[in-house]
């Protein structure tokens, strides 16, 4: 038996979510799917993340254990065969046999996107979260800098967690300009509460459009208050960029 | 009477081309029909380039005239609460009256893309064509500049074409890293064949691939032979960037 690793790409948009759900298109059934199809077994996905419907992933990964005779390297040209357009293979390994996608992540890096100005941009509504009024950008980054380090981030997660802790660690978040009238906010770290990050964007674009100044970030993450934060943007600006293990 | 010039972007994907079609969406029959719910009137849109099922616009300019009090710089606002997501109004602002979107343009500007490497990757497969052999940018490059300058363009046309010449002029033919395996074809000039851009994207990739000489680009256009240059690449990597008038 091998244990193979996949590193996988998709657009969020047309799935309801990375885990399967009954009745419902989501990317870990159509993975399982095919990797069925061309090994001939019941398998099953082991993902690195849950994403939510809606959210995009640049470098996901998964694993699965096989006795498929397939040589590793070559599952990626046999799945991408029999996947759709919106989520493809990029890579397939062999990896030990005691890695689990799920729970070896050392960290994970996101990205989520902004678009802003007068009208949306057409090209741009798959991937990104529409802001009619332009943000500051140095302030968004000024107050990016205060979530970097370890913090109680108990103000940002979406209610009904059940983690027991709500420490985490940031390793870096940056604001930057993506394209005209995008701009991206780029955050590592070794874990994130549910909704975390799609709350620090949001809270980052009150900071850029005047809601919230950048100053009081810091007192803002220490208060722990959900309501102190800004608001949850759409799933649709949010993408995976890479999970390091 | 008022002759309103909107600046417009669109994700083709999803459309059957700009042109209205019976039973058919089109961005021509989207937006018309956007703009007679908010003047009341039956208008038609007059538009720079019928582009095919599938090709984008990062800047399609098109006009229409109506007597609606509508300031029309705020044409864009009303209109884009109306349309999808795949098609907004970037700029609405009004031009003399004997301006027409489709007669007027002086150059349009193209771009296309092709992603390369072992695997496709799911966020580009709207938005570029996919080929596995990696291309070659220098040898890319080199050939495209023989497309500069004017010269009879008949071998890289689709066949059936009407127009009584084929001359047309290059103003630039730029190869450039879009991201990573991801090359852009971009190119001006002051009119283009139907599928032009299509085959000179096609006929690079083969000379990147290794399938005709970078040195030989002068001759085959020359030649004027439509089964010398490379294959009509498909429409989902092309997109219309600007026109100028």
């Amino acid at each position: 038996m091998k244990n193979i690793l996949l590193t996988t790409q998709y657009d969020g948009t047309d799935f309801c979510g990375w885990q399967c759900q009954h009745e419902c298109r989501t990317v870990q059934e159509t993975l399982q799917n095919a990797i069925s199809e061309v090994t001939g077994e019941e398998i099953t996905l082991y993902g690195c993340s849950r994403t939510d419907a809606g959210v995009h992933a640049a470098k996901h990964v998964s694993n699965f254990k096989t006795n498929s005779n397939i040589p590793p390297e070559r599952f990626s040209y046999a799945l991408n065969v029999l996947l759709p357009q919106d989520v493809k293979v990029l890579c397939s390994e062999e990896t030990h046999m005691d890695f689990n996608a799920r729970f070896k992540a050392k960290s994970k890096k996101y990205r989520y996107c902004i678009q802003y100005g007068p009208a949306p941009q057409a090209l741009w509504n798959r991937f990104a979260y529409y802001s009619p009024k332009v943000p500051d950008i140095a302030k968004m980054q000024q107050a990016a800098d205060a979530f970097v380090g370890e913090h109680d981030f108990r103000g940002f997660q979406a209610s009904g967690g059940t983690v027991k802790s709500t420490v985490r660690r940031i390793i870096s978040c940056q604001v930057v300009q993506m394209a005209p009238n995008v701009v991206a906010v780029e955050i590592e770290g070794t874990g994130f509460l549910y909704n975390m990050v799609r709350i620090i964007a949001g809270t980052l674009l009150f900071v850029g459009i005047g809601k919230i100044p950048a100053e009081s970030m810091a007192e803002i993450i220490a208060s722990g208050e959900r309501k102190r934060a800004g608001k949850t943007l759409s799933p649709c600006g949010l993408m995976l960029m890479e999970v390091n293990y």
